[in-house]
């Protein structure tokens, strides 16, 4: 295709060096010698001068070739041609320094705006970064034609651009990458568009305040419902590329995590021959002649694979809910990112060793992640997200405690037998406003409240050895210590009405000697969506699913 | 618990360090202040002494408080009563240096053995790791019933032993930490069995091999069936550890490679509104009142995340296929480890750099589980995998140049159209004796063969861009160069009978402009079978689900 076409250029034309054989059988004469040296002399000029030539129509006929096919009309080739192997350079990369090298650049074309018909501005962007470049018509170089067809090329299409790094007289504020532009010299279409965005980055990518403090501009506002149909091209804004890099980063810090404690990455079926942990929101699937069901969370096979002794363990996959429910903070289906371990001789050693985590990752994004915070926190002003990382440790409150400071700010005891998301969001308010921190943990759940596989408390069997954690006043992660204990569980799913018949496998795990032990569940669009604030789930989610959204 | 019971030792009776009050109104004498002093030396003598003795009596208690709950037929706590901090060891770390000292180890009976009615032998395992215990009747320290009770200890159990670090005189060979031996001093059962092990896991451990050549003993075969019916006792034995650490290994060797290569990891949603790729093979979801289909890999969104800007992705995720198949290398769910990226040039960049990953995983694997391909290749005896590494690089075949050899071979060149699986076998076979690889490629398959993605070779429209890896002469990735076009894709999903209109989100992705790209999903069970010549993928899966099991 036009964008790896080898250029060949076309040799000189060999010039003999010496005399050819054969004429010196008798000896030349000396004036015929000078006559050949002469002769050779000026063949050899008119062949360096050829060769120039040559040269520079090859060079010419590159500029035309490269992109004359896309400028007349014809479309990109699909397929490689050749590998020319040249060095392609990424925008984040260039810096003055890199003054007056020639670069070869592969980007979107995000605006382009014509100054005259000599000249044509492109902000050009790769994921969160972008920078300024213009063409200009120079005779053998750039053609008006050029210029003209550059200046048509409809936003988002994708080029492939030669040019110059330049240093820029002043910062560039359009650009991420401000101290230089580029001052091309070719420009070829890799991939156009067939049809209209039905918005563009540019709007999509402003922030609210941008659009709210000029509202003579009347700039077009990009809602939620559009930026979902329309995932693709949402996803191309610097803040949702930024988003996703800080998602993934989440993922890796857990796993390092983890990896560095021991733990055993794992990978559980979320087909189930039965249905788990609570029946009713869990998706039925048609398997060959029979009927499967989608797990709800690797809860019964992390604690299994517990029983079969790899000590500790964790998982990130995907985790199903058949929950109708179109809340902020509800997909059907999420990543949970869960872990599960032996206890030695108390279960806060799972609860601190989570806590640890969870601080560790939090050091982790602010420390190595600090350009995509403030790319996202344009979009989404929050406050720095705050934990306690000094000696006195993270806030542990019991859910007694938790209770009280509820009544104390005014809430009726009668309505806290549980604290629902509203009462949560208040909780997180005031621990907020008396102990500064944005992420704590409630221990010590009753018993009434978890699933069925939770071990109760040694004294007092209406409270849990449960716990959750919570981030700017929402649920992040839940998790327990686990009745290892065959007959104890068997009385714990009776008691919720469950037939341990049906978990036959299940509960055989644990006959056969098992541990004590505990884990938790995080659900990573959680953690994302409330460490930058984004207000929706859906937002930390690459393409999310909801009852009412299965598309893209 | 027992375990973790914290010794209250009882206060010594508490002596008057002064005389009491009250007695000295008027001044005590001289002699009577010699008398009282001399009484107080004696009291406090007396108490010393006292001391000393309750100091003892609370230590002869502490032994037999902590393992008598179990002793006298009482159940393990199931919760922890306090939490003493104290350090747990594990096996593996145990070496002859650490001769003499006390430690304390939690770990399963793999087998105990009584020698006469003073001496109980136990074979202790944690994960992969084994060492021999031995306690014996000791005054004041360990007595008869105690080792009778260890010695009626059921295989399986788990108990927390402490005892001295011996060096052992001459080597253990029963044992994975042979060269020292533990001389326990105390025994708590954490956990016993409630029933009968429907395998030990000494059996389901043993080698083939070891039990052909023993026919005399006639040793118990565990049949893969039995195994997977009860497979977390099967998950314990020493082979099985190792292969889900090698599992885990192969996943961080993909994700590092590719984090290297500026990859971002991204997780795509399992639950399609649309069957995607194939329609035959998927399986169908219940979805509120509508119906939804499990991704038969994440191929089209990760083609959409290139679309959407990301460059270079990865998933690691589970992929399901809906197809009727019970062979040794089908599951109707399994890992997958895909991966793609936008082409610069050439889309044999991205069949290099999957080349380089692969090669990359095989000497990681080689380099750093040495010991766990060690413990694996007794169960399942087999060459050291093969692969090409020096400079003359990977094998790579054209599909082409695979049918000849398979021709050369004596295959009859009308059954080629496609190689099958015996062909692909005996290809592998062929490439082996001929290159002395277990490892290779072959690009340019014909179009005919390849999803309706598949870009097409730019001159011979019957070839693709497309290409297959292989491991011992079953297919381990498939991938290709994609189709970015949307007016190439449409008219190629009409020639496979799809109706764009089925998948719109997918096709509109490629309408706003997208880079060429290729990629490939990688079978992580796959990969892990072969590497170890496991010969049933099964082996390679946690908890594997195929058309007949969905338990446990």
């Amino acid at each position: 295709m036009a964008d790896t076409a080898e250029i060949k250029v076309p040799a000189a034309e060999t010039v003999p060096e010496t005399a050819p054989e054969g004429t010196e059988d008798k000896g030349p004469s000396k004036n015929e010698l000078k006559k050949r040296a002469k002769e050779a002399e000026k063949a050899k000029k008119a062949a360096e001068k050829a060769a120039k030539q040559a040269e520079l129509a090859a060079q010419k006929a590159a500029a035309d070739v490269d992109y004359a096919a896309e400028f007349y009309g014809k479309e990109p080739l699909n397929q490689s041609q050749s590998r020319p192997r040249r060095q392609r350079t990424q925008i984040a990369s260039l810096n003055p320094n890199m003054d007056g090298e020639n670069v070869l650049i592969r980007a979107r074309v995000q605006t382009s705006r014509a100054q005259g018909n000599k000249m044509v501005f492109l902000n050009l962007r790769q994921r969160i970064d972008s920078v300024q470049a213009l063409l200009t018509v120079t005779p053998e170089k750039v053609s008006k034609q050029m210029v003209k067809w550059a200046a048509s090329l409809q936003d988002e299409s994708i080029v492939l651009v030669e040019g110059i790094v330049k240093k820029s007289p002043e910062v560039i504020k359009s650009a991420s990458v401000g101290d230089v532009e580029l001052h091309l010299s070719k420009i070829f279409l890799v991939s156009g568009l067939d049809g209209r965005l039905p918005f563009t980055v540019e709007d999509a990518n402003r922030p609210e305040s941008e659009i709210a403090s000029n509202e003579e501009v009347q700039y077009k506002r990009v809602l939620l419902e559009t930026r979902l149909d329309n995932r693709v091209i949402d996803l191309r804004t610097q803040t949702n590329q930024a988003v996703f890099k800080l998602q993934s980063a989440i993922g890796h810090l857990f796993r390092d995590y983890l990896d560095n404690e021991g733990f055993l990455e794992i990978h559980s079926p979320k087909l189930q021959g039965a249905a788990t942990e609570s029946g009713a929101s869990v998706f039925k699937v048609s398997y060959f002649k029979g009927g499967a069901f989608l797990a709800q969370s690797p809860q019964l096979a992390k604690q299994m694979a517990i029983a079969a002794d790899f000590e500790r363990v964790y998982e990130i996959g995907p985790v199903f809910r058949a929950e109708n429910s179109n809340t902020h903070r509800h997909m059907t289906e999420f990543m949970g990112l869960d872990l599960e371990m032996a206890i030695e001789e108390h279960y806060h050693e799972v609860m601190e060793l989570i806590d640890d985590l969870f601080k560790n990752m939090f050091r982790g994004l602010q420390e190595k992640y600090k350009n995509e915070i403030e790319v996202v926190r344009k979009a989404f002003p929050a406050d720095e997200f705050k934990w306690r990382d000094g000696p006195e440790g993270t806030l542990k409150l019991s859910f007694r405690e938790a209770v009280d400071l509820l009544v104390a700010d005014g809430v009726s005891r009668e309505v806290l037998d549980d604290i629902d998301t509203e009462n949560e969001k208040r909780l997180g308010r005031i621990v907020k406003a008396k102990y500064d921190t944005d992420y704590f943990i409630i221990d010590k759940f009753p018993m009434a409240l978890r699933p069925f596989y939770t071990m109760p408390d040694p004294e007092d069997p209406t409270v849990s050895n449960s716990y959750d954690f919570f981030m700017r006043g929402e649920e992040i992660l839940s998790g327990a210590q686990r009745i290892h204990d065959p007959t104890l569980l068997i009385e714990k799913m009776k008691e919720k009405g469950i037939e341990p018949e049906s978990m036959k496998s299940y509960v055989d795990a644990f006959r056969m000697g098992c541990p004590p032990h505990g884990g938790g569940g995080i659900g990573l669009e959680r953690v994302l969506m409330l460490f930058l604030k984004l207000n929706n789930i859906r937002r930390a989610s690459l393409f999310p699913r909801d009852p009412k959204r299965l598309e893209p």
